[in-house]
């Protein structure tokens, strides 16, 4: 990236020799974008981030389609809840479908949401607190047989499982660059040839018209190397050791500790406790000190300090999400870290249980 | 910037350290945007670039005010004009300001548009083209007697000339991170305190709801940064002086040359000229060979090909239109650069002009 945040300053727009050269690094970048989830360059529309790909999709298909009826999920982030609560408010229709107990989406109740005013359903591929995998190939089925049209925010799935946009069916599909180490500030909108919306941004034409303003280069060129490192079965691999590893080993080492979501049909890199009996709020701030960096649902969410939506809709009752945690195992982590952040759990689990207003009713002592 | 594109990678909506120092970097570089506009930090908020920016006031403002009227000028950038063309498909109505000959806007014009639906006015407080910059706290007052919402988009203003919220008396300003060597993907918006407009991107609630999707950090770094060092008068001095100085030897040097804007309320980065006879685009790339990076236009509009409508509405013919060119000194160029551009346009002005068409009906040779 850093040419482009220096000497090669150039606006792609521009017809010189450095407009030129950020226009090249642009078509690279969007290149190896396209790749990582087997589309076509011109398939990819870059954008901000996840977020703002989530509110293209869904407000660009419903400007297409006013007063229409959605599918979405209850499990979905934010960045489609809420666009979809705002058409709630403008007169469309939305269906949340239900979740089960494991995280899986089941396709029949897609089916069954199904109205003849149904014209968009958004189906994220991975969730960003459990992780769990969504059946999106059946749900394509489903949508292409109704000539529906089929989103699926993808940003938790890209580059930690094999995703192409023609095997699951989508029609649009959501990327972020800071979730696969690449630069924040910078993620994708899959569109498939054909496919139309209106646009969000509008302004100088770039992307086609389709997304307006002077392109992020150094953004882009970050984005394009980190899919392209993403596309690593050995990384994936490595994550998916390590993540059941510690998982193996926190079940082991902590008592009155469920694993949320299925065990299977998930992301090599997430892991989600619940630790009856404990705040995940203090336990973020207990394994801070100890140096391990743990998130409770979504960081998003943080600023809400609202129980997460997705546990709740897989069942969970309020002792239950109040005790939740999630760990994300990296790339460049280590077995030994691993071990380090089971112990530092298993400490800081049995500090907290000791003080806990539940230590009697658990009998955790 | 750099830390932040590595080892401080955490996300600022994290309660962990890696979070925390995210967010106290988010802060920092916020209270340096806000600080080069004299805006309070709680009133800035991070956008992807100006475009994002534009479009946010400008419909956040029209979500609120449904079939209104808004007042905008002819000399616009795409990214006011596109967003209230889009609005007047929407059942909105908007006055389209004329312009004089100096690319100056007449407040008095502003005032005849004014209809009791008005609720925002959008006029940009320096043209991208010519570089005019607009009597904006004179609309400003016709606007607060009317109870009109003022935006201005000040991506060439800001940075170049001092720019105080308060002096001009705006509601909402638009600034862009490029236009002032920061890096390309982000940008802000100014809203004063108490002035309400509906987000355009909805989702996790960063930015106060406002603005919704992981905070581009290194961005807000680098933007900040840009911001805190552009506060400097020696460095708009030093623009001034090359860009005077490169006009001199041009108008003396180059015949059939005019000099297009106002001379005095003008960036003190921008010059704009009519070199009768030959086309924009042919200089351009002439210019390139001779390491010499010009523009037409703004680079946004290279793609459309179309023609500027902001030198149409200061009343320049085609044949004029077609010959102009815009050059921009840096705060990095220097005299001996000014001298050897200077030499370069005499010499391929010449070279395009004896191939002209025009070559017989101005006697060139």
């Amino acid at each position: 990236m850093l040419p482009y945040l220096g000497s090669h300053y150039g606006n792609p727009s521009s017809l010189h020799r450095y407009g030129r050269r950020s226009e090249r690094a642009l078509r690279q970048g969007r290149l190896q974008i396209a790749g990582i989830v087997n589309a076509s360059p011109a398939e990819i529309l870059i954008t901000s981030g996840a977020t703002e790909s989530n509110n293209t999709a869904i407000s660009g298909a419903a400007a297409l389609h006013p007063g229409g009826h959605i599918i979405t999920s209850a499990i979905e982030h934010d960045a489609v809840l809420e666009p979809c609560a705002r058409l709630e408010s403008a007169g469309f229709s939305v269906s949340y479908v239900p979740v089960g107990g494991d995280g899986i989406i089941d396709p029949d109740d897609v089916q069954r949401a199904v109205t003849d005013r149904t014209f968009l359903a958004s189906v994220m591929l991975a969730n960003n607190e459990v992780g769990t995998v969504q059946p999106i190939s059946e749900i394509s089925r489903i949508c292409r047989e109704h000539g529906i049209l089929l989103h699926t925010d993808a940003v938790q799935a890209v580059g930690k499982i094999s995703v192409d946009v023609n095997r699951l069916g989508v029609d649009m599909l959501s990327m972020s660059s800071h979730k696969i180490n690449g630069p924040k500030g910078v993620g994708a909108l899959y569109i498939r040839s054909g496919v139309r919306i209106m646009p969000m941004i509008l302004g100088g034409g770039q992307e086609g018209g389709m997304r307006s303003g002077t392109e992020n280069v150094a953004g882009v060129v970050g984005f394009g190397k980190a899919c392209q490192m993403a596309r690593d079965d050995a990384r994936r691999l490595h994550m998916m050791q390590l993540r059941d590893l510690l998982v193996e080993m926190v079940l082991k080492e902590i008592p009155y500790t469920t694993y949320n979501g299925n065990r299977n049909q998930r992301i090599p890199d997430n892991a989600h406790f619940t630790f009856l009996g404990v705040s995940g709020e203090d336990l973020i701030i207990k394994l801070d000190e100890e140096g391990i960096a743990a998130s409770t649902g979504s960081a998003c969410s943080i600023r809400t300090q609202k129980e997460s939506h997705v546990l709740r809709a897989m069942g969970l009752d309020h002792e239950h999400i109040t005790g939740s945690l999630r760990l994300t195992v990296g790339v460049h982590n280590t077995r030994q870290e691993m071990v380090q952040a089971a112990g530092a759990l298993k400490k800081v689990v049995a500090q907290l249980r000791a003080v806990s207003p539940f230590k009697e009713k658990y009998r955790f002592g």
